[in-house]
């Protein structure tokens, strides 16, 4: 992995800036932003029309290189907004009714919670939370029990929550919903990109992800993955659109085959372009690769802070490029303040959004750093030593 | 109106193109792309989520821009990826059960179509498509007697087809919706940007509207409009996410109260930009002078067709800026090649997207010209000479 050369690929390392928020939105290379403006001018001399015929074996690009990141055939892929509209896409295709049961865990997302609550308050489906055990992995066992007693229609996990460093172990659930033969839904939002995503070892019936975060692609991008399995089985989203079906009969349709059937027909090409030039800059410098330098860079960061005496709130035996803590005496503030004033790039998270993990951990709130390969260890380094001195 | 300044404004015009295609995706002016290339290039700077901070302000005036243009409050407006995505959140946030009836037309739009087909399938809701008079206006009598008949959950009424010069009397609708309150769905997306929208005029509990289109806007963009008495009934999407409601409790959420519940959290933030600057421009020509504009463009222009023999296809009394024809012998290949060799910009349509309206007029397809406010009088009577000749 060449660094200067992938630092070099981004116009917005040039002021100097330590860029550690890529779990919020990470800085996108040259390729990516250039064919979008590229694509964007092309529309502008003919039509947006015109242009995605034009463009049209470029645009296919996109579920190809898909499909090369996380393992998989284009024809599984559609093209999303964001993940919570692949999520949305996903669930719509799921006819729930009364009584019926979704498992997840007290760490999925919180739009993913409040889409449950919202099923369950309009359909009365039931939400189950599978149990953590008392490392932070999830209870493997509860869940078995969970699925005999309820015979859930879904299971959904999120495989990396955006605010701990926990990786889920989504491949074992994913053996446990195929021994039952459950739906299987898995959230990749923050795994996506940062590390290797194999569809085939996690065993997973949908998957989503977005673009703009360590994909590092655009705003207004994501994808979800569909299996064979659900796509011969014709799920299909309830609010379906000509994008999803021949229109055989004035009161009959015939779905198309592939995943694009999870789509809205009409979309930004110039979006979808630049989220294909991020697939393809990470395919290139490739999956393994990029895990590997991560894992180095957080564990790095990790350790430091916890050894300059910083609460750090990472739960679980496999952690992630997403580091959360605050203050010994829980202050989220100065630290706030001292990276601020360092051109450090950060985020923070309260509880609102994090109800159930904050309210077990007893929090209010944590600064979360999500290094990613084109940081560096000095990067690292420096805002470590930046923070330790406000100790 | 200063057409030459409008003009201007269209870097796509420089080659001399003709172009006709309004209805399928238009030209976007200067201001469009240009602030897109902007905010993408201020992204690639700093991140998403930085630059949508500093930017607040001029992101909420996309909301304002909107209710402008159909005369509501900014709060009644989401911002949609497409027509049709707005269409399919509206219709998430009513609860369809089993019997529950939708009226709409046999000339609504196919995606609407397979939309329902999809509901009738799944849900077991029942379809009734309202009649037409003999002069192509739809029958209001019959609409009155479906109703007491049926009483139906929703009714769903396209405003203009993509097929056919027909603008449907939505006014005239809304009054018999308000009458019997019952909840109705207008699809604008052909008529907003072409001609005056006002939805207290319409009395619409949603409608929905494309950006590339009519409004000149960028691909992947529309809006949604969501009456004070649905948000105030509490309608939400289905699947909600954190872009609509508070989460409170564990299992409960607090909606939030304006129309952006609508809306998904993600979103190109390039692209509602480069749309409200669309919004913006046609603002400030006002929609008065351009919808008198078109109708006197496209009169022409189907008058001309209608003398050298064409064959019309636009039905009903009051006709817009969309012209369907074929030749007399129903041939549509020659019309095709002659306008291609011209550098005109056009569109066809075959019966399978057209599927009740085509196969009632009997004909396999039609070519659609679409002229707008930036073409001219001479390039309407360009198009039509060329068109003569080959009679
Ligand atoms: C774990 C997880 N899932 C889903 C999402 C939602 O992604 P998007 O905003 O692209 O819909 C996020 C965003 O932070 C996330 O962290
Ligand atoms: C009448 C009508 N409704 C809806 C749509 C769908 O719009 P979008 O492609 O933006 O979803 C179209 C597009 O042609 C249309 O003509």
């Amino acid at each position: 992995m060449n660094i200067d050369k992938i630092r070099q690929d981004i116009r917005g390392l040039s002021d100097g800036k330590i860029f550690l928020n890529n779990a919020g939105s990470s800085l996108m290379p040259i390729p990516v932003v250039d064919s979008m403006i590229d694509y964007l001018q092309q529309e502008e001399q003919f039509g947006g029309y015109e242009i995605a015929n034009r463009n049209a074996e470029l645009l296919e690009q996109f579920y190809e290189e898909t499909a090369k990141l996380i393992n998989c055939k284009s024809s599984n892929i559609a093209f999303a907004t964001s993940a919570t509209e692949a999520y949305a896409m996903a669930l719509s295709s799921i006819t729930f009714k009364e009584g019926d049961v979704i498992i997840t865990t007290v760490d999925d997302y919180i739009s993913n919670q409040i889409t449950f609550i919202s099923l369950k308050k309009k359909l009365n489906v039931k939400i189950i939370r599978m149990k953590n055990l008392p490392d932070n992995e999830l209870d493997l066992e509860d869940l078995e029990n969970l699925i005999k007693q309820y015979h859930p229609k879904l299971i959904a996990v999120t495989h990396i929550p955006t605010n701990s460093g926990l990786i889920q172990n989504v491949e074992a659930v994913g053996k446990i919903c195929k021994k039952y033969d459950i739906l299987y839904l898995v959230d990749a939002c923050q795994s996506v990109g940062q590390m290797v995503v194999d569809v085939e070892k996690i065993s997973c019936d949908f998957l989503t992800a977005t673009g703009r975060k360590f994909m590092r692609g655009p705003r207004g991008t994501g994808f979800l993955y569909v299996s064979d399995k659900v796509l011969e089985q014709n799920y299909a989203p309830l609010l379906l659109d000509m994008r999803g079906a021949h229109w055989s009969a004035f009161d009959d349709y015939e779905l198309f085959k592939t995943a694009k059937r999870f789509e809205h027909w009409e979309l930004s090409y110039a979006s979808l372009l630049g989220f294909t030039e991020a697939l393809k800059y990470a395919n290139n410098i490739g999956m393994h690769a990029i895990e590997h330098y991560n894992k180095g860079l957080s564990e790095r960061l990790r350790e430091n802070l916890k050894n300059s005496g910083f609460q750090i709130w990472d739960q679980g035996n496999n952690l992630s490029s997403i580091i959360t803590f605050c203050s010994p005496d829980g202050d989220l503030e100065n630290i706030q303040k001292v990276l601020k004033e360092s051109n450090v790039f950060f985020s923070v998270t309260y509880k609102n959004s994090a109800l159930i993990d904050f309210t077990n951990k007893n929090i209010n709130g944590i600064v979360r750093l999500s290094p990613h390969y084109f940081n560096t260890l000095e990067e690292v380094e420096k805002v470590s030593n930046i923070l330790r001195i406000i100790l």
